[in-house]
């Protein structure tokens, strides 16, 4: 029976260069043994830091005891990394939830901008059904440069945030809730056709992508 | 060539004794001579009002001039009734749009109630986008004993609103917008998804029906 | 391995003041340890009785003994709550189910109103295949204040009932069945263009969400 | 510019031998003047008699006198021949509609009965929001040997009368009403996941098809 | 922890007298305890035979050996039931499935025949990428009274045998397949709009559905 | 007003050196006075021909005479062009379709492959619902290099020529039918899906497309 | 008949204060009575200029002399304003699209721009089937401050344009194609899914979002 | 218990000789006992070798060791074979995919192609997002008579190479991805779609189906 990790990988290291963007390795979906391998490879390596993302708790467990301590990981974001990039002062950038549920994508943004050396605020639960959660922190959340806005079900927050905010604003739908919340594509369309004008979107669950898209904005500040 | 209108018709006027709500005639798809037929014959009739919905001015404005005489037209919610059933004291209906392009759906609802005979109030145009217009609203809402609430696009003002009144309130999503609007199914989900409890939501566009669930609750006072 | 339950919770606890509908739990999705830590909290917690749905029976069986006697737990509704709310009395509701697959979401909607304090009554097995089980029933369930009705597949049963009674009548899709089902999503759109008009509809399997609109009723009267 | 009318066509006369239907035209998405062409060779044709359907009143319109004579044309069911198959005695259909806005379908099965000589009744606007329309006329449905059903919106007709007769019952959906109805699609998913058993079920507005279902049946007492 | 089979259930025993049908128990999604009462009461049942549906081999395989053995089990099928109904002689159905894959579809349609006592054939695997397999067999085929026809995928075969058989003829989608096969919704489409005519359609995998229509049409001859 | 020919277009011409396909005009959305420029500015070029797809009659009939004269056009199949490429003999594509709906794209198939100076032959309404049509051909349409299939409806007729033909296979779904068809989408997923293998699939009505996968297959023979 | 333009409107003159962006008036939908009194309204009005957007020429063409002489309006973009903001020098903005087919969303993102007063640049027809024209415009591209790419169909270039651009990028996916393009959501899906990391997406045709994610940005520089 | 292998299975062993494929097992979906024997029955058999698909390491790995033992078994690409056939020389097919989590599908289609005695390269993770992959093997990839392209997400590797590339060209979309990837319906939809004419697309994840393609492409070279 033939190996399974034999599969031809081409790492992309000129990509910060080019696009001022690490490369990172998106675990879902590949063989343990596969991320055991990158997981070794990456923590020895002291040039190029690389981030994991959907590294399961379940699969992280199963790694041996050197390979788990060889990273700092974070279940809740199942995210990895060996070492950060150095950080990049000055700019800010607020990572606001809809609900606690969406903790796992919130993470995982906020995890990616920590990664990429850039400082953030998480504010959690921050919902519409009660007002005052978001009304008691906007003043704060505009001190940042950039807002990360996550919810999922109706994902109402995006719209009275884009209303309350001249940030750029980059918004995450999350697959939280069930029947028409549809997977996440209910919460998706309504950030797409929101009231709020301005409002960049992302896929379903991907707070990797709306940390990176920060890092963008970012990078016209160096 | 066979006559469009001897399709077979049979009225079903003992509802209003069974569920308490009288019968309408959807016009949408109906042919216009069955239609002049209708508005002449109901015009005529003094014991058994009708209400006419979804008749379209283009229609509306092909009638002889006796038919369009006999009968109160509004434009805007493309109704029409010959006359009102009698009125309902006591207890009232509040009607919120999110947008003024919500207004077709919202006059529905507004005349459906007005031809009820219940009393009713319309605020338009309170879109979370600017929040300030729902919040110098809320308290004169809240003394109303049902809010029907109407809304496109993302629909947050259903999940802000039902964060701030205790009462029964139903929501209509409306099929404006494009692209992901999806014709109303977004506002739709996130209505169903809503993040605030106990909001009984309706078909697309169908302002008919929420002043006939408000209707219903109504019928409890009697 | 940072805890999973590190997760920023901000409880609304001034919600029943503002719409007269208490929190509530949703269990699914969130992890063990933050149910058993929320289970523990409110169990002990005298003051604000909380509502868990959602709460499977696989998951309830892996709790601590004394967590599993500090509620009342019922499988089939997948519901707990440590002590309910005052009772409201006067006001009653009747819930109505086409099949006992249903049960889960019909006593979902039971469990809810018991929790509420609110009178009620349950019809399960009640579908149009056999419209003798509905004739024989409907005089009984209109002495009702408000009317739940809940089923799957193609939710007959909502139009027929709409027909037949003149209360408020909430309707609440269930995901029962296979194929064109589709999850809950012919129920559901079945409901919503129902010829029985003024139903307000819910999210599919969201038993909990009728019972609000129903509390929403009561409110008036109170 | 080459004529739109060269396209091969090949007429399948060998299909009544074969199958015990004939052959029809579906005018619809075919231009005119292939379908002046083709009325004009049929109605001077007595040996095959052939059925039009889907033939719009506002194309019919535009043929030339001599050629609207030369068919039997009936414009709700939008259908044409210029004469029958030989009449089948004994056997007879139902044919029941939910509503009249429904007849466009409903008396496209009923013409296509009459084309292949099989007697039928037809039974409009039963729906069941008012179920003593269908109870009043279920006795004498249930003389005929075959049933069709037409039925849009939620189509609980099917069910209900899905219950009511031991006969091959055929069920059409319509694409009547808006949003949710889909088009059909909701009436076609709910005929499909039926409560009531042995139901077939037929394309959205396809009359044509449940006519020749039931003409397949009576080929049995041939 | 409340008991998981205190759902009311209300069987239908008037249903063979008014529609000529058995009732049947659909077991996917019932509890393991319910079915096994369910099946220990039915075996002893000598008055009112019963058919399970959906019974999977493995749920099957937990049941006490006494209720394995009181009852006939079928495991392609997934069907279960103690004795028959009584033999229905004279008329005969085919049963023609596409692929071997189709079998658990198959097979459910002839289970549920030989339970209702009628007479039928099975012919798998004559699918139209070898049309030799279907060519050989039709001759046969129209031999029967009644043609049900199962597969998946394209489901290409209806619309071949639909154009070589005047029988009654019942098309049943299957789940089977990946990708664009969409679990069954390609096949059903493909059967819905066939281009040959009078076929009825079940839902994807109701094997059970077709063999009721095929008792429908028998009831005919009773 | 700005006027709406203002549009930056840059032609690939070096498309042909590269790709062995020639540029064409997608002429569908385009307004009627770039169109014009366009046919222009291509019948006046000798060197480099250029097709026009999806040029509706309506949209032909509008352009002064000279334009009209300037270039070949064929209505069925809504194409246009000046001057063919240089004929390449020895390879035949055979083109086959379903039904006489079919033509728009089965013409726009040929037009493409004689433009390119590629023999083919054309079959028409060789549906499978009458198999002696496809049976009487199918020896001759062997005798092409490459052979393209377009159907509408369920597309049965790719799956049947699939298990009888050798040859590279290409398959264009169509627009054609209604309800379930789903504009194509229905003949898209079956051809899909089919149960013959090898089958390449192109977007629905795109006749072009595979006009340019036969190309590509020829252009190996030279 | 009531007349059409008596529906409330609020505009929202405090919104350019609170997020830096001024308010837009959606043509689409309006009736031509509303929009003829807004642009009269707004061209006298010198304090708050406003743009309006999706006013279709045919609309446009239809307005008094002096109100299209008021404004300046594009036919491409379909937009009109009667002045400008005032200029935003520094930064500037470059706008990419794949096709000349997409000048309609193209240019609403370049009219807005202007209106906001931001330098932009337009490169049009940049599609990948020819990779030269992107490579010979990618270097002047990256001396932009943001950028914003509009395509449709499979919308691969904003995956390779991702690939290319360290600068923020948002990405606008347009309705243009047939069949699977499905109305432009099949480039909105590949644009959510790109394989290039930080692309914020908009709504299918939304040139107008997209230019107001650019001046959310530009606010950071002010 | 009946056994589950009675199911009836009919090889089409005159398919090669018909259309110059061979037949292969679809493991999926079939239970383990079936395979078994067939892997048996095949392993044996030196006259006519059989393809096995879709056969998971799980299930393969559950296998008797002398079954395991007498096929040549990848786990990657999920096929095996007891011997191939005769090699075909002179032509050769290249295999390019976008991204090492295609490997399932890559390889799926390059041992299919090894099985039918086929010349072919593999190029894998030659995505888009970093062009120069794709560019420095472009000229070697052209030097192949069959381009099969594999890739998820976005797809664009596809429109690229379609643009740069004479060859036939046959692309499989990948359910690789997660939310608005859709399990490879925006792959596929994008493939459809593409600006990169005369593309032929496969079911989801079908390497097999392109590998039969590329077949039929060099059965016109024998």
């Amino acid at each position: 029976m033939k190996n399974v990790n034999e599969i031809g990988v081409l790492f992309d290291h000129a990509r910060p260069g080019r696009i001022g963007l690490p490369e990172a390795v998106f675990c879902q979906g590949k063989h343990i043994s596969v991320l055991e391998k990158l997981l070794r490879e990456f923590s020895a390596e002291t040039e190029r830091p690389i981030l994991f993302t959907r590294l399961e708790p379940e699969v992280f467990e199963k790694m041996p005891a050197e390979v788990q301590d060889g990273v700092n990981y974070h279940a809740v974001s199942r995210t990895a990394y060996a070492r950060t990039l150095p950080s990049r002062p000055g700019a800010r950038v607020a990572v606001i939830s809809a609900g606690s549920a969406d903790a796992f994508v919130t993470w995982e943004a906020a995890r990616t901008l920590e990664y990429m050396g850039i400082e953030h605020t998480v504010y959690e639960d921050s919902g519409v059904a009660g007002l005052w959660r978001l009304a008691s922190r906007i003043e704060e959340v505009n001190k940042h440069q950039v807002v990360i806005v996550v919810a999922g079900l109706d994902a109402a927050l995006a719209s009275v945030l884009g209303g309350l905010t001249p940030k750029p604003i980059f918004a995450v739908p999350t697959s939280v809730g069930y029947g028409q919340a549809l997977g996440g594509a209910t919460a998706l369309n309504s950030m797409l056709v929101s009231c709020a004008p301005g409002i960049g979107v992302f896929n379903i669950d991907n707070g990797y992508g709306a940390a990176c898209a920060a890092a963008r904005v970012l990078n016209l500040f160096q």
